[in-house]
């Protein structure tokens, strides 16, 4: 897209390189870590009092030389086409003129949390172990009353009171930015909500598009959690079929070229679950250009895409093989978030992506908290939602991983945390995979490296189990489960994880996971496996 | 009830008085706060590791000679009753065996959790203001390997890896135990289930019983975030008549009997919604033989009761009058358990309540954690939806509030606490009170001193505003909140609270809370807000 001329940049010119012609467009230089201090001093200071309105909006450029998202009306469900804004909410506004005195809201006085500051223990930059932080972590307090003496943009008597439904404006504007860095979506009115985790935001996602009796698209193989919100939903998956790379755009729009309303009993489905980076159960990752196909695919069919992207800083090295060198890390943030493969929401000219992102698998998963990219429409009807339900993460959450995240490492210093878990989930992937060369039967047992996530996806030839021609490939998988599980060792059956479990499966999988147990632990897992695999197969 | 001769108690007899006939069964003391150590110990070591199953039938006694709870098949809507249970969930039931290693679930290992420990500094029992913090208060630490170093019975390990739809079973067994202090629910087979909150829980509970076109029962006037989490699933609510002590019974049973289908164009509703205590936003608590009443009405027409209770503990002292001395404050526990009305959840033979608590106005909103307690169904059912919505609430809130409640001011340091805020609470709203006594213009503004809550109901004699003849009581109110506000002073209008807001009201209200301003500024604003009365009413 070429900039329209005479457009102007409210938002500034920090970091903006003039073009040739005077009366042009400035295009800033995309936001990096290093920028978002002078970003933050030109906007000013941050209101985030308790339940302060906040938005996106506040903390990105108007950008005018970029599209506006298309509008979903045609999308939305009964549900999420009537909601309302809060009555008592809305006259929030009210607050803002100086000296007003409230008797009207419910809000307790933080004289009654019973917290007086909350100290964190934390790994410094670049010293990121167990054990590194042991020795040199540092120990960051949250006070109770740190706004109003000056101390920091964030605090427990805030934190702690009620908030809004797009989360804290101290949150809201790190994802913001954090977004930007490493997404830049390509359209102008994109912004950022807060979740309770992606599990709540798809459960939400599927209340805001579906009505019962319809089908959600998925890969052939799913996140079986995705299959269970949408079931009491009434609401069904259909998978496309997968390669290496996971979804096939092909088979995508094949799908809905010869979707028969008449035969499947339901409108043609609109709404595309994927999960492009370390995909769950297969571990397949997109690459750039399969994701652009997809994306084509999307606009013709006017989908609306949910990318979910737990794992999208689970990236990993390329892997080498056994005996090779390792691959050299990324030496820089640059060079580190282009290695990784680029999203469906930077590719996203239309607003019809609705991106996933989650601390649970980069923090923890006890933080419940993430956030969802997507239009302003999409997150204004997600956030009034959230007012009637979740309301906004835990404050305590809200409060440390800010702490941590804005105060403490800022956005360069988690790219560098994030770096950090790439070297290490290479290392978990390659014990794992180590173990499967040496002890599973190749003669049976065959898979891809996995790129990305924390999943490994095992195929095993089950036309060549002796009793293939007179058993299903059910009772296959559940004699090799339970001999696993006699074995001592816990695998999860493919068959936990068809989008569509009334669809009859011909092919054999196992997922093993290397995000948990200990090196030794996985090989001797990896090895009863192998026995149980010999055992069942009849192999020696 | 008598009990049933030759039942046996497995549970035990802590605390146990034997009757005459040795035969019969023994029935315990209901639980104290000193009864909780030694039950404890009898039932032996937490089963609390990482997401760990669990369930309040764990921590609580069989109680077979209470009845069992009815069930509610013909009122779950179509989604809760086809909820199943998680595949991936229902296999950690193989982790039990010994020397069995997990590649199967998705869990991230604690190593890359970027805490080591979290120090929180807070007030010791008895000592509970911010200043006796500062001085007294104590710094509580939650390490990461806690439970593994046999430090405490839960850390950060644990709390911020995936949980249960339960929650914790560390903060479950502390809530378990809370609601038999103070409820003992008189069937057997009530369960908790941690939530998200309140909201979250409501929203949650009219997707487990209505379907599009219900009417949900509430007070005439009702929080308005129940009413709006209502309307977008294309419900609405009808209003039952109040006095000065809430929603009154015989306009309950009233509703119901000539409740004309046709006319309606809907099915006969059977979900109450009530705040017992302090209602929003009228301030009043259903006495005890009104709350008995309620009931019975409930069981003639089959009702399943939503009881709402974020401020039970905020029961306060009886209001004595300008100068009169203040009542004494409750001398011991038991003191001031007898002196809070006793919930529905007390009285509930059929286990037809569905009890919401919250931490929000006791502890910090920020908790976004509260429970539910009702039947075993409706809490597996609960559960269920948990697990594929907002799974538990966060691990920092759960461990935090574990610390502080259980490990370090125990059951009896936290009533010690309610106890407390009783007593800040009662001073709040007896400066509100005096305020409205000297400031408010007697001819046309009246009210009920509110028994619990957080808010101040005042009733306007609209039919001696000049112009009452001629204008509609809205324009009266808009007129008055607008004169209030140009006088800086915010007040909430009664009609924003109106359960139906299609029902046009005759009679003026406003509400004003004591919760959240100093005392000088809550009595300023008293003053402008009788400022504002004698302009728009000409008073002067």
């Amino acid at each position: 897209m070429s900039p329209p001329s005479r457009d102007i940049l409210s938002y500034g010119s920090v970091g903006a390189h003039a073009t040739s012609d005077i009366s042009a467009v400035i295009i800033p230089d995309p936001l990096t870590c290093a920028g978002v201090l002078a970003r933050r001093s030109k906007a000013g200071p941050l209101s985030g009092g308790v339940a302060a309105a906040t938005s996106s909006d506040l903390f990105k450029p108007k950008a005018a030389w970029k599209p506006k998202a298309k509008k979903w009306d045609h999308r939305l469900s009964e549900e999420s086409k009537s909601r309302t804004a809060s009555t008592l909410k809305e006259a929030a506004r009210y607050l803002a003129t100086p000296g007003m005195i409230s008797l009207g809201g419910g809000l307790p006085s933080s004289d009654y949390f019973p917290f007086e500051y909350i100290d964190v223990k934390v790994p410094t930059v670049g010293k990121f172990s167990e054990a590194e932080t042991a020795e040199s972590g540092k120990v960051v307090r949250i006070g109770k009353h740190d706004v109003q003496t000056g101390k920091a943009a964030f605090d427990l008597a805030i934190s702690l009171n009620y908030g809004q439904g797009t989360g804290s404006a101290q949150l809201l504007r790190w994802l913001t930015e954090h977004t930007e860095i490493v997404h830049d979506p390509p359209y102008r009115d994109w912004q950022c909500v807060a979740s309770v985790g992606s599990t709540s935001s798809l459960d939400m996602l599927y209340r805001m598009f579906l009505k019962r009796g319809d089908y959600v698209i998925s890969e052939d193989y799913t996140f079986a959690t995705a299959v269970e919100t949408a079931s009491p939903l009434g609401c069904r998956m259909v998978g496309v079929k997968m390669d290496a790379e996971g979804l096939l755009p092909e088979s995508l729009d094949e799908l809905l070229m010869n979707w028969d309303e008449e035969a499947r009993g339901a409108r043609r489905p609109f709404l595309l679950y994927t999960v492009p980076s370390g995909q769950n159960p297969t571990g397949s990752t997109q690459g750039k250009k399969r994701r652009e196909d997809i994306y084509k695919v999307s606009q013709k069919h006017d989908l609306i895409i949910i990318e979910d992207e737990p794992y999208y800083f689970l990236q990993m090295q390329p892997y080498m093989g056994r005996d090779a060198p390792a691959a050299p890390l990324p030496k820089t943030h640059a060079e580190f978030l282009s290695s990784l493969v680029p999203s469906l929401l930077r590719m996203d000219v239309d607003g019809r992506v609705v991106r996933l992102d989650s601390f649970s698998k980069v923090l923890a998963p006890g933080c419940r908290m993430g956030w969802i990219t997507a239009s302003e429409q999409i997150c204004e009807r997600m956030s009034r939602h959230n007012e009637v339900s979740v309301q906004n993460p835990s404050g305590f959450s809200q409060v440390i991983i800010h702490k941590l995240l804005d105060e403490e490492w800022g956005h360069s210093g988690y790219l560098d945390w994030l770096i950090n878990l790439r070297m290490e989930y290479t290392q978990r992937r390659d014990v794992l995979l180590h173990a499967c060369e040496e002890y599973l039967p190749s003669e049976i047992a065959s898979w891809a490296p996995p790129a990305a996530g924390m999943f490994h996806w095992i195929k095993i030839a089950v036309e060549k189990h002796p009793e293939f021609l007179t058993r299903s490939v059910k009772s296959i998988e559940d004699e090799l489960f339970l001999t696993a599980v006699s074995e001592k060792v816990l695998v999860s059956p493919g068959s936990w994880f068809l989008a569509d479990k009334g669809v009859e499966h011909k092919e054999l999988f196992f997922r093993a996971t290397f995000a948990a147990a200990e090196s030794a632990a996985m090989t001797e897992a990896t090895k009863r496996f192998g026995v149980a695999l010999r055992k069942v197969f009849k192999l020696d």
